[in-house]
């Protein structure tokens, strides 16, 4: 799917969708055996087992796709002096990757040797590509619930659920997997410590208040609802100084105390900046990144919240494991109201159900993930610079750089490089950086400038890390996407790639 | 005022306000004698010779006292071998400049030379500084007109007039001069080439009628008034190929289309992004940059723009020039109603009235510059980089390079750099350099993130041209400003300057 670039000579060849044989073992996904036993064995009446097999389905399919790369090239890097070499590793590849190799890399590779690191990124790419394709195309993360959520929600009180997960890729499945929330009706917006822009989210919060009024979406401004602005800061219960959140130096207290603050000088900074009693409604979350478990920090009287206590659904789901499903959501109910007996009942209903939502995936990871996750640390694929991303919601998959500029994301950039330096480069491959901006198709010029920004991205980023990129060491894909189109015209749109032939590198 | 910074180490002694006796003649401006001869001689009915005269005695206020910085530094260049070298510096600073200069510099002299690049920027940034203090402190540029714009703006159908000028330095004045607007109640938001950015004024459009709603400021949203969006560009009547705008090659043809179709970019932005008729009204604006004189294109029926017609207001000068002023107000409406036949009554009333205003700043031009500015090209004496500079309303002061980050603005930055080049650099002067960011008090945390942005962006200045920036040919003074403090709480604070003592460089 490289060949969609504007760019005439890219050389691929084949359509056939990723279907890939699995090649498990690679980067501590679990293996195959164990899992398929303890399949079906359901044992908490609130999970919803079908749910589950769909989403370990497509986690397995996608991450399965990315984790065959690896074993693909070492079986073709092992064919290289063979005479029909070509053939045999097109071969290869179209079995075991589900897609052709650019001709051109291969062709060369008699007279010095297969260049593996070019390979090795351009089928990172291509399999993005080919994933976020599927995502455009076939919806398959895709939830019945969405209509009935915006109404839950707002019977709850809230017309909007903005939520700031920390950026790093653990949390990346926070909303479809994490939480069990249908995706497209949440405002996700990761950072680094999940320390949000306030200014966006202000100007965020002008916009929703702004549709309320003009247009009666999601409901008029007259009904009795609020913005409800929520942060996702982690921790890891089996590495709790080592594998925590790296922005708050593996320290959990810290990490909920500086979410907490960010979300009350949002809460300042709205009731500040205008009048008439506008405000928002507050929520702090915790993630324990090697079994999903979330915890809920519970809203006082004052609507403030207490980052030192807190509602923890692994307990949860061990007090009601065997209850029938109508006693299990009472105990919770209950746990909840005791916890925090001053909080609103609508606030105290959704986060019931966020509560229930997370006894799936806790059971999920018990019964996929041996319970605690094989890579409790840093696994991501790629990195993710830009605007945009919708597609990402697996875990671990893509260390996200949220960035208009390389100036301004640099530290978070260098997180992402230090970290692949560790995964990839210090094994000779390449860090691989998908450059993307998303625009809104219906606003004319905007994907010439987002186009542009683009560009102008990926030049930054090769002169911030100019002896990678010179090494060969850092590939990047530039891309955009038009966010007011749907269906198979939402996909991705392919501008560059710095992986190309060299003839065309010499105009 | 450089010793607002929160360095402790800074150096300076005086806080007399900014009173230097008048330098003529630097860079062009028009010698005094002329100038005093023909004041009072008011040729035109409609012309308001009070304000003339009041803005006549800011302009020269302000720059008489950037035009006493060479001479004096000159001056002082020649005693520098003297025994008594810095008390007898001091006291040419003191009475020239209204200031004492930074004692370490002068100190040092002796040993090698005096620094004169180091003490041209301090005196550039010193000038800037109690420039822009008085500003904010006494409202030199006050209007007594602001409530009564206000109304006539929304008796002419309108609710917010949002004008984007070219951010060439020849159009600072353009709202409190050309148009002779009050500056508080008009939006100005510069660009390179007049080309506004069309998410921005999405979002400033999103704003407006948030207000609208929530607050009916201006006024409520149910009134039947729309947003006005103009945009300036501009062309030089005496050197039409070289003095035009640059971005569009002096050619000023190219420039009122770009900025036509900038303007039905927006328009059709707003319409294809909200619902319920949402839309907004343009207006192009032409300006000679030589005379002052501004060309009204006129709105045809179907809410579009002409660029090849318009109204010329020194064509209206000349035939109106000795008209009683009834009789003069009168002829500029017919020929409004003559050229745009179907535009709204409300719309030609607003044009009537910038036509009326413009008369004044013709035969400001007229007395005082000798009907066409010696200073036709750029006289620039700063750069101001970054958001902010409300204080800029005045002709050929400032380079503006209006930018969030180096990486975005670059091309920007490298013409006002090429300028300066010219301008400072090859008379071995340094370019200096204002970077600004203006805040929101009200805002949690505000403060500290345009504290850390204004540093990014002094920084990443510096790396761009480091070569400039190692010889000591660019120097940079950093500033922020609460921009919801009043009165003298509303003043710049100083961060940081390039020029401190070498001491102070070493900790």
């Amino acid at each position: 799917m490289l060949n969609r670039t504007h760019n005439p000579h890219s050389a691929r060849v084949a359509q056939v969708p990723a279907a890939p044989r699995r090649r498990p073992g690679a980067r501590g996904v679990s293996p195959a055996a164990p899992i398929a036993a303890r399949v079906g064995s359901g044992v908490h009446a609130l999970v919803r087992g079908d749910d589950n097999a769909r989403l370990f389905d497509y986690e397995q399919r996608v991450r399965s796709a990315f984790d065959a790369i690896v074993p693909a090239l070492k079986r073709i890097s092992a064919l290289q002096h063979e005479e029909d070499f070509e053939t045999r590793a097109q071969r290869v590849a179209r079995e075991r990757l589900g897609f052709e190799l650019p001709g051109w890399i291969l062709a060369d590779a008699w007279v010095e040797q297969l260049d593996l690191r070019r390979l090795y990124a351009w089928c990172v790419f291509e399999t993005y590509l080919r994933f976020s394709d599927d995502f455009f195309s076939a919806d398959p993360l895709g939830s019945a619930e969405e209509a009935e959520f915006q109404a839950f929600l707002q019977d709850c009180g809230f017309h909007i659920l903005d939520i700031s997960p920390c950026a790093d890729g653990r949390l990346a499945h926070v909303i479809r997997y994490v939480l069990r929330l249908p995706y497209r009706m949440v405002r996700r917006k990761s950072y680094a410590g999940a320390l949000f822009d306030i200014e966006d989210s202000l100007a965020k919060w002008g916009e929703t208040e702004l549709l309320r009024f003009r247009e009666g979406t999601p409901n008029t401004a007259d009904a009795p609802t609020r913005y409800l602005k929520a942060v996702v800061y982690h921790y890891s219960s089996s590495a709790p100084d080592t594998e925590g959140c790296a922005a708050h130096g593996s320290d959990a207290v810290r990490a909920a105390e500086a979410g907490c603050e960010r979300l009350l000088a949002f809460q300042q900074a709205v009731e500040n900046s205008y009048c008439c009693g506008a405000s928002i409604d507050l929520l702090l979350i915790g993630l324990d990144t090697d079994t999903d478990a979330i915890r809920l920090h519970l809203p006082d009287g004052a609507g403030g919240i207490e980052p030192g206590t807190w509602v923890d659904a692994a307990q949860l789901y061990d007090e009601t494991r065997g209850l029938p499903a109508v006693e299990a959501a009472e105990r919770i109910d209950a746990r909840l109201r005791e916890a925090a007996p001053e909080a609103p009942a609508g606030m105290l209903r959704l986060l019931a159900r966020l509560l229930e939502n997370n006894l799936s995936q806790i059971e999920y990871v018990q019964r996929h993930h041996g319970g605690r996750y094989p890579d409790i640390g840093h696994a991501e694929r790629f990195i993710g610079a830009g605007k945009g991303f919708e597609e990402v919601q697996l875990r671990n998959l893509t260390y996200f750089a949220y960035l208009d500029t390389v100036e301004e994301a640099a530290p978070d950039l260098d997180v992402g490089v230090k970290i692949f330096s560790r995964l990839n480069v210090g094994h000779g491959l390449p860090i691989p950086v998908v450059v993307r901006f998303d625009y809104h198709g219906q606003v004319p010029g905007a994907r010439e400038r987002a186009v542009a920004h683009c560009r102008r991205v990926a030049g930054a980023l090769a002169a911030r890390y100019p002896e990678l990129a010179g090494r060969g060491l850092l590939h990047s894909l530039q891309l955009v996407r038009d966010i007011d189109a749907g269906g198979v015209g939402g996909r991705v749109e392919v501008l560059d790639c710095s992986v190309r032939e060299p003839a065309q590198e010499a105009h």
